[in-house]
């Protein structure tokens, strides 16, 4: 089977394993876990943040992010497709009690006069506007990297208007490697930012939140309060180092992968790419194979490739670490075979 | 000074009065006041619902209507500039821990199709849709009439899904009179219904949350945790039964007197009337007048009229029982000096 | 009937529904109800504090303290039978999101280094202690009066932790009275206080919480969210505002009818008379008469006589200004028979 | 350093770090994870449960179980100093709000009857009563066990009363080690249990929260809003796997170990050991030494050996896999050396 479902089924590589197998550790939850506190150190450099929190999800590290922000009866910005409101199961509402104002964007990009236009004023009647959230690289926008000068734009409104602004950068290292930039200059143009370890970067689980010294402290007690408090969390921070430092940089292959996967998809007759694909991130539309989304996974699934459905007709690709571009090839073959096409 | 901001500065009559004066009454958390417990039952029966329950205001019903209906980690579909979303200080999220999915509307009319698409299907990142919200008439689309065929077709795709329906009928009794139905039958086509006493029907304090009996009883327990348990409540049931029974019929004359200044307004140079009006409430854009909104109705006020702001450059006026057809005639004048125009 | 069961009870005087009738009114979302504003300037005064604002019930003023001092996470100490714990829906914990830390009180007083012990210090693990309250007089401790010297120790210590004190004083005008004390000077020694025109009062709806200009500004915004800003109000403020003038003064004949109630009913064989009776309650024993405090009260009704269970053998009496002492004869003779004894 | 502050800080065998380097993973979120499925499928076996849950902490199997049984509103009835009280920094509150009613206990056991007794009527004005949780061991109560015949008689006062039991059995498997049963016999007097792998166990991270499979499919989602859904965990899975298979017989050692070291300090003059050691948690209260418990904590820190406060006098010492019986006299002699007294 080749998983193209997501860059979250990445497998820790062997340096992985044997950095969890040899991990100092300690009692995480007294401060104490060596190896954490290496990693939250290096991730907050990275990021070019004060301070960095490990958390065992991305989901944590936003809903995190958004209670310590936040306060109930608040409401905060978003993207319409963002991970937040979409795929979070309601957290924010249901723990933060935060209400969600969502701005339909252009590519995951959301126009910064309609996220000005959305500020509340003061009002007897208006939630008070707590937070704008961005995500970058933006996963329904089919990866879709969300440009510095929007960042900048977004983050210059807020300010004057006193609102902090959350990254969710679930994959922000992808954006980084697309815009050829470092992550701490993306991670500039916010309050805090979220980056998850486990997907591109291929540790086995976990994700950062890094802000200013005195937002992690805050941030803390939320993780211990959503039972994030780990004891000897090192064998899994070792391998998040190992992600940190190692996995970074080849980001650019995945990339490069999925624009060859692309181009080859795109001469398969009825199939048509949706998306401008930015990164490692592939949407394809199979209405015209006269098959539902549902149908086309199951069929390419009997083919030996794993993918996922993104709506009623379209399908997600994911490229990452453990796909090599020899496997591709195959990938190519088999979906030939799905669109009855062969080659 | 003539007060067109909202139908919710009617100011209770005489004959409201005086039912509140004389008004039979007794410890209402007991459920011993006999003027509540008239006023529930002839509300119930005017909406055709099993039952009815008093509450303080429109938002309160609306609010015990979403904590009964759903919990925390519900999504709840909503227009995008309904009551709820808007107006309600995100209380939603705040208390019953929804999340609001909004849809764009066309004037307050949201489309079946979108209804039915944005419902949430079984995964584990999707919160559960617990309530779908219409809002008839419609107040940010300019008092629009919500077609009982689209609030039927949005039921039926409810139902189908299993998912209650509730309307938020802050002027229900406004879309009833201009579709010339009895409001019990606009009110078929959901699970609950609020309807406020104290817009355009003139009492002074109160609206009716209505549904099934089961329903109504869990409702009054949330009604208390809101604190809305009430004691001799009969001082303003009364006025309620009094605007409940005598003055619906007429709702029309606001219709008429909209019609009207409406139609004056347009005829001013400068003046867009921007919505279509269906019912009491009149929205004009003053753009080419050179002067926003506040400014405008600075001015307005100056001249004795109080208007709303309802945006940038948008005025809002609501015509209701406190203002006759003479008054409206002192109004045209005072917006053609504000506009700058001599008559 | 003659109905102790409860102060609520109490209907409005020929005054107070005069003053219905002929409220001035405004709208009250507004801020422009002129009586709203002469009750709420009223009871600021009356109660020493900068600002107060009109709520609809005891339960709703305590919830909006809870939501305006509080964030969720944040734990709240209070008497262990008190009204915000006992008879508020589980409310705070289910909309503010506060831990109750629940102090097990003598006659409804805490002890003070109780209170001091129960405070969290700094730790992951610890909610934060966000608000203390008490209750005066205190309800399910038989109307019994907090001493001032307790309610100033507590405040010491609470203002020396940086915490805030609230004071459900649902029957604070009972305490003034017993203790021969203005309800500020009582009122003086936290920094919110609530109290009820609906009980002792008789006014017919309606409560008052009271604090600084800054926190009640907030508090309106709570409001707002439960469903509590209404419209023309001033048709319940002006019965409040008689309440608040001219009810307060009486309150000790109350109380001299509640002692010779109870000095009357503890000669009854098989009644005991288990609180000290500081204010208008009475709790009666009935277990030596071989009935449960259901079967009690049945029977005693069949006399005409309404009183309220209070535990499985305790029977709650509340004397109030529409018992006069002339009834309080029949009620003596009804509970004799009820007790199986002629006079 | 001799750390015997908590056994929370114990350190994976090296077994277990072969476990991780060597586990079998997938993504777990996608139910992939087959060390994952594994270790559920062990501890639900071991738990006599139908279904099992892998968590992050205790702390969020307790509030999966709460927040899965509950909804807003409700009361859980509870010991005044369980851990889900006194140490999950009011987090019920906050995300379930629920209302703690606590009750105290004798050594952690609560009176069957007064659980009973707290259990809420049909009232408007009360919380419904959602669950009753038990502890067991008893942490604050110095490791404590609760009887088997407690257990079940409040189960069955529960069942009777139609609600809920939750077991927090961070350390279930000391409690049975103590009874000398096997642990599924504890746990068939509740509904849910949680259970730690990371204190005596051993194990890195992690709990399990057993249940129905009803329940544990709803857990599911709740755990995924908390943040709790990992991708590869098998990597701590394994480890978790041996901890529940290896390690559970060995808890009787720290028992003997408990009780030697608890014999041993309590003939020190000036130290008292205030609990019953059932297990492997004693209690020592030092204010005969002058010293307060953070002054004591201090010094035996200078001598190498690591406790914990437990109140202004008292010191928690708990035994665990990581402290040899060798090492136990290290920590008398130092702890002589901490009370002044040479041996």
């Amino acid at each position: 089977m080749i998983d193209l479902r997501s860059d979250t089924v990445t497998k820790p590589t062997e340096e992985m394993r044997k950095a969890a197998y040899e991990a100092e550790v300690g009692d995480d939850v007294y401060g104490e876990d060596p190896s954490i506190n290496k990693l939250e150190e290096t991730a907050a450099e990275v990021l070019g943040k004060e301070a960095a929190l490990f958390v065992t999800s991305g989901t944590q590290g936003n809903q995190i992010a958004i209670l310590t922000h936040c306060r109930p009866g608040n409401e905060i910005i978003l993207e319409a497709e963002s991970h937040i409101f979409y795929y979070e199961s309601g957290a924010s509402s249901a723990f933060a009690g935060v209400q969600t104002r969502t701005l339909k964007g252009t590519r995951g990009v959301m126009n910064p006069s309609e996220v000005e236009y959305a500020i509340r004023g003061e009002d007897q009647h208006y939630p008070e506007t707590g937070l704008i959230c961005l995500e970058n690289t933006h996963n329904r926008a089919g990866g879709a990297v969300i440009p510095i000068d929007n960042m900048k734009e977004i983050y210059s409104i807020a300010k004057t208007n006193n609102i902090p602004v959350h990254i969710d950068g679930a994959r922000l290292f992808n954006a980084a490697a697309a815009l050829n930039l470092p992550a701490a200059e993306l991670a500039n143009h916010c309050d805090t930012v979220q980056v998850c370890l486990s997907k591109g970067l291929g540790a086995p689980v976990g994700s950062i939140l890094a802000g200013s010294r005195e937002f992690i402290a805050a941030a803390r007690k939320w993780r211990k309060r959503l039972g994030g408090g780990l004891r000897q969390a090192g064998i899994i921070a070792a391998p998040g180092i190992v992600a940190l430092t190692n996995m970074r940089e080849r980001l650019a292959e995945d990339h490069e992968n999925a624009q060859y996967l692309a181009q080859q998809l795109g001469q398969i007759r009825g199939i048509e790419i949706v998306n401008q694909v930015d990164t490692n991130i592939i949407v394809a539309d199979v209405k015209n194979l006269k098959m539902n989304s549902s149908e086309f996974v199951e069929k390419l699934k009997a083919e030996g490739v794993l993918s996922g459905t993104f709506g009623p007709s379209y399908i997600r690709f994911v490229t990452h670490y453990d796909v090599t571009k020899n496997q591709l090839e195959d990938v190519i073959k088999a979906i030939h075979r799905t669109a009855g096409q062969m080659i």
